[in-house]
């Protein structure tokens, strides 16, 4: 399907797509450029058919689909370069977990014949890097694509087809849309997630060790969703601001309702609880989590 | 060890409880008292040799040793009963999450020779009801003792012989100590998860489906805590007011601090990131969780 695909930035999504793309064999050639050394020498030691840039220089020229794995604050780089280097009408994807502000910041500087169509595979783990790659990973994930008013038809076909030879099941919005449903299902879940694990830990050494020992009881639980790679997460929540500032506020709002509950005894608590128990049925209903109860896992 | 064992309450605690003394025969002669008919039709599927007791009434003359699993709030019933029916000196433990205000409430009204020692086993589930029921739920989990003044050493050996035959590590604090630390470990998180999906859930229905249909990047986890039986929740929440209260002003305060480092495009979020992420290492050092990444339940 592709002629030359170049994967920037090959960490744990990145590596993922490498495994799979070599698989499958969906390109004829495989470019990967990664600027960790210790990433470079996992790489290497898979034994898998591609060739690892040194720099993101004209090499670019040669590759006809460029997919970008790297954290958010990378990209103005990597488009300055692309300019510089690239065909003309080559075709960009990337997966960045937060697309409207990174969107207007790179259309300004972007050469105008790139075709840049952005996705967001819902796949990933609180662990980083290649050795931690998988070739299921997209496998019945949602692959969001990112249709800007501009976005041909012809290119869409592209993008959304390569996600599905990666297994994943393709939805596209737009980025506004887009932004606006990750900033409730998943950038404020991490912000929450971190925010528990510093407000658990934020106490004398003494407790502090007795709270990670007895921490079965629920924290361990977001301890994981809170071992997420930083950089990746600092630029997310730095690129969709504007959602996250008015979540917050509205969970903060919400938190304070709760603790008037509790302070008065509110008698209908009980069923406030109730049915937000229900919400699970759903999200297991829509296949995004099983049914499975957890007792931990060992 | 005991002759005469009463479980009061055989919801996934008490059958856990259950199914594991029948295994080791820890008890010569076990009754069951359970108020759900839906349980007790459960129950008696199991096959397993105890006498199902219709009300908690005077077959509890006939016990050397309660243990309760019921919600906290049924807790002053069944006392009540207790201090009507039961033998001299009888020992009652129990499973609730919160102590300091259940111990002092309940020392208020209890016979004076009734030696209760509070328990509380780090284990559970978002599921509930003895279908859920595992012999294995308390092997290698921390069960915490709550050590009063006035606690008896021989009945404390007991209580602590008891625990150690269902498999658990044991530990012993005080009630202070023990509320404080798990109003950081359980409670909080659980009234977070709660918070969480309201906030995510509370827009127009529109957005609502697409929020659960992509609810895979972090909120999934959230309802899986979320989904926890709201009694017993509720319960908690009110039993450990005080901490509650403290702890969410805390947190609140935390994710303000978030909200500004946000907005304002701290550059040191990345190193508070990287700090609560190292965490996650301590966690699974003290074994409450595996290192194992998570892709996703499937």
């Amino acid at each position: 399907m592709i002629d030359k695909l170049l994967i920037i930035g090959c960490g744990l999504i990145g590596s993922s797509i490498l495994k799979k793309v070599c698989k499958k064999k969906i390109a004829k050639k495989i470019f990967v450029f990664e600027k960790s050394k210790k990433n470079q020498r996992t790489l290497k030691r898979l034994k898998l058919k591609f060739e690892l840039m040194q720099r993101i220089d004209k090499k670019i020229a040669e590759c006809d689909f460029i997919i970008i794995c790297t954290p958010l604050s990378e990209y103005r780089k990597i488009f300055l370069a692309c300019n510089k280097y690239s065909k003309k009408n080559i075709l960009i994807t990337d997966v960045g977990s937060a697309k409207k502000d990174t969107i207007t910041r790179i259309n300004k500087i972007k050469r105008k014949d790139i075709n840049w169509i952005s996705s967001h595979p819902i796949a990933g783990s609180e662990v980083s890097g290649p050795l931690n790659g998988n070739e299921n990973l997209f496998i019945n994930k949602w692959s969001v694509i990112i249709k800007q008013k501009k976005t041909q038809k012809k290119e869409m076909k592209k993008i959304l087809k390569f996600w599905k030879l990666l297994g994943s099941k393709t939805v596209t919005m737009d980025a506004d849309q887009h932004d606006k449903i990750f900033a409730l299902t998943s950038h404020l879940p991490h912000l929450i997630a971190y925010n528990l694990i510093l407000t658990a830990t934020s106490f004398k050494s003494s407790n502090k060790n007795n709270i990670l020992k007895f921490s079965a009881g629920g924290l361990r639980d977001f301890s994981r969703i809170a071992a997420s790679n930083e950089i990746m997460w600092r630029d997310i929540f730095f690129n969709n601001k504007s959602n996250m500032l008015k979540v917050i506020d509205i969970f903060i709002k919400n938190l304070k309702m709760f603790k008037q509950d509790i302070k008065s005894n509110k008698k209908n608590l009980k069923t406030k609880l109730k049915n937000l128990k229900k919400i699970r049925q759903k999200i297991v209903l829509l296949k995004q989590d099983t049914s499975k109860p957890d007792f931990g896992r060992t």
